[in-house]
């Protein structure tokens, strides 16, 4: 496994495999948007709180590598690394399964800060670079 | 608005919006998997009925760019268009905001067929391709 | 199939169903709510632009009854009633296959009207009896 | 609080929240599902184990009072205690705020084995009641 400056332990709930008895697809997005937040708030950084404020983490574009599908009763390490490029947050977040460190899921995910409704540069979210 | 082979029209739930009042990303998918599923129904080709044969199709890679948001009490055109490439089925799938036209999300998502576990081809979901 | 003053027909996703091949139980609260929403569309009040000005429509009690199960490529007529009774809204909500009207599930949902936080009456909200 | 022979804690996820900025109603049902396949784990009884050998357990029947809305980072017990009364299996479910163990959802679901397609007495299920 190589190195993330942020893991989430997390277990596969039932109701989020599908009839082919595997985790559905969308429900990696949430896995990978509840590990963003948990790790933003590591930061001090609350995406709720900075909503309340106007700041708003907009999702501009996400890229997902299916590689080995989770099933249930599994338990995975869904872990992050971000990056600043120009006004984008690049996180790259990789899922592994715990009981053989397999890969199952490798994503980048960018976002953009949009302030009272306009992209920005918002220095709260940039907390979480430091 | 391009050429495609299928169009579905479906309206936002509000249960899809999260606290920005945005449909959340995660929900694109899930639009873009009833779409595919929907479009292959018309060519007679049932994601269920295949499963329960051994054939499961398998989402591979998806790559998805959000351009606008999506809202509450708004309507959308879900867009398709398939493509064989080698053993992956590649799908253009493009979301646009019916009122005005506008692109919200332009999506590629490649699936491939499993047949009992193991990788391979199926006449089955060729079908979808005539 | 008894009298209703709203009817939504809808159809089942497949991400809706779970590895037992039927709708995941708590769906049908997701297809109940927007059955409500759109009710209330038709009766021109937004359950969105209502949140906008500070009143709340607020789930305070469920009960539902799961009769025959919803599966994959089935449509269903979602039907409701709504009366008051106090401060409470009792909507009855059932919903029906389609192909031979067979109820599949029976349900009564308890909402109020939170008004800037508190408990209250919301004459934009009572619009939906008229 | 009363006295539950198993709890489990949680965590509010983020995309579980609506616009309303509190937890989706419809997704306390998956809160406290998940609760019971992992309360059935600790009895040595896999939900989809069972699935495989033909046993599923079907929702029948739920009762859900909302009491006190979660909302974001927020921690929640979801608590549970189960009876059998003649088929059925009646779990008593009640979630409680961590913070300040505020009653959150106090609910009841029965459910039912269903072996083969019809309802019967599973030995199998009944071992989460020993």
């Amino acid at each position: 496994m190589k190195d993330y400056i942020f893991k989430l332990r997390m277990a596969v709930r039932d109701y989020e495999c599908d009839i082919e008895g595997i985790v559905n697809n969308a429900n990696y997005l949430h896995y990978m948007e509840h590990t963003r937040h948990q790790f933003l708030l590591t930061k001090g950084v609350s995406f709720i709180e900075l909503h309340r404020r106007g700041i708003d983490t907009v999702v501009a574009r996400i890229n997902v590598q299916y590689k080995t599908p989770l099933t249930s009763d599994t338990e995975f390490d869904s872990c992050l690394n971000v990056r600043k490029e120009g006004v984008k947050y690049v996180f790259y977040q990789d899922i592994y399964r715990v009981e053989d460190e397999k890969l199952c899921v490798r994503a980048t995910v960018e976002a953009v800060a949009v302030v009272n409704g306009r992209l920005a540069e918002s220095p709260e979210l940039d907390m979480m670079l430091k």
